[in-house]
């Protein structure tokens, strides 16, 4: 049976580049639907019935959802450069922060530059990326895998791209140099690998998106 | 080295009787650990610092937290019955199933159960549960593991036992067996199994429990 393989995308999306990081590290070749958002595919629908959001991949026939699942499965089924750590308690410990990432620093950031922004959210939000922080700070490598990437750091690309933009977009910054060091380093480690270079939006376009978001075109 | 495995633990939880479904699947000896909320033990904010919540397993001294991370863990460390499938597009529903219940299920049916419960949240619940009484209609197995329970099963525990209890409670049913004929039978299959009624607290006590919260008592 041939790989076929298949990715419902939005380019702008940090959850869709999670799915293309995954799919880059393991050198996979594959065809990028892209998704209107505001006039769904059938086949999304299909495939993804429950939240009708991407990514999507299909694989074979077979749909996956849900990024961070789809990073796992992509690790499980090609082998080559490990995304996950093989052993039981590394992985725990590797998906315990990507669930954090996603059950806690993403909400708080939306949360912090949402309409209902403030004081208070932003406050929490830096709480959040505070924990962060430290635990790369204890880790005391360049990426949450090491030296080379793994799924915290893929799961954290919004925290790596996305927020700068956003910050300068709407004119607030919670993440300084000063006090998130460690992060900002790696952020531009991040960002400055070639496998997840080539699958960013372009700056402009998501600046340009999110500055008329902010009301600040 | 020696198998050590402790379990910070309450035992009124659904989240903790993940954990303890799953390390009885397994046939793991364990020592429990019980956790008084209003007073947590140093070992507790040292093992979770980030969450403070129960359950955690601490394996030869290695801390998990997040109980669907436990139960993946186990499955993991530990041989013999399976809790999740071997074959990768599986376990990528199996964990998809698990996670719609963690993020959707769950949150919508504390919401209909909490202060601000209405119609709206009411019907926002039954929708969630509804696509819940689909798959389990669509597989046609006993368990949404098939013949045996699996990961999705233990992640369901608390719509098996807790929810009815909580119905009773509150005086206000969700669930019936008319509207959700196949959660109805699943949850009294699940519910029955000794290895999952052995670790469930007792009906009585947490009946009286949620009946002073709904101010019954």
């Amino acid at each position: 049976m041939a790989n076929e393989v298949k990715l419902y995308a939005v380019a702008g999306s940090p959850f869709v580049c999670r799915a293309k990081i995954a799919l880059n590290m393991k050198g996979i070749k594959y065809e990028n639907f892209e998704e209107d958002m505001s006039n769904r595919s059938a086949e999304l629908l299909k495939y993804n019935p429950v939240y009708k959001k991407v990514p999507v991949l299909v694989h074979n026939g077979n749909s996956i959802s849900e990024s961070l699942l789809i990073v796992e499965y992509i690790d499980e089924v090609w082998k080559g450069v490990p995304i996950l750590p093989r052993d039981p308690y590394e992985k725990a410990v590797a998906r315990f922060w990507a669930k954090f990432i996603d059950d806690k620093c993403i909400p708080a950031i939306f949360k912090a530059f949402g309409p209902d922004g403030n004081e208070q959210t932003d406050a929490e939000a830096i709480e959040q990326l505070q924990i962060l922080e430290n635990e790369l700070k204890v880790k005391g490598t360049k990426f949450f895998g090491g030296e080379n990437i793994n799924l915290v750091d893929i799961a954290a690309d919004f925290i790596a791209y996305w927020l700068g933009i956003i910050q300068e977009a709407a004119e607030k910054t919670l993440v300084t140099n000063d006090k998130f060091p460690k992060i900002t380093v790696w952020a531009d480690d991040f960002v400055n690998l070639e496998l997840v270079n080539q699958v960013l939006p372009p700056r402009e376009h998501l600046l340009a998106f999110f500055k008329k978001r902010f009301g600040k075109a």
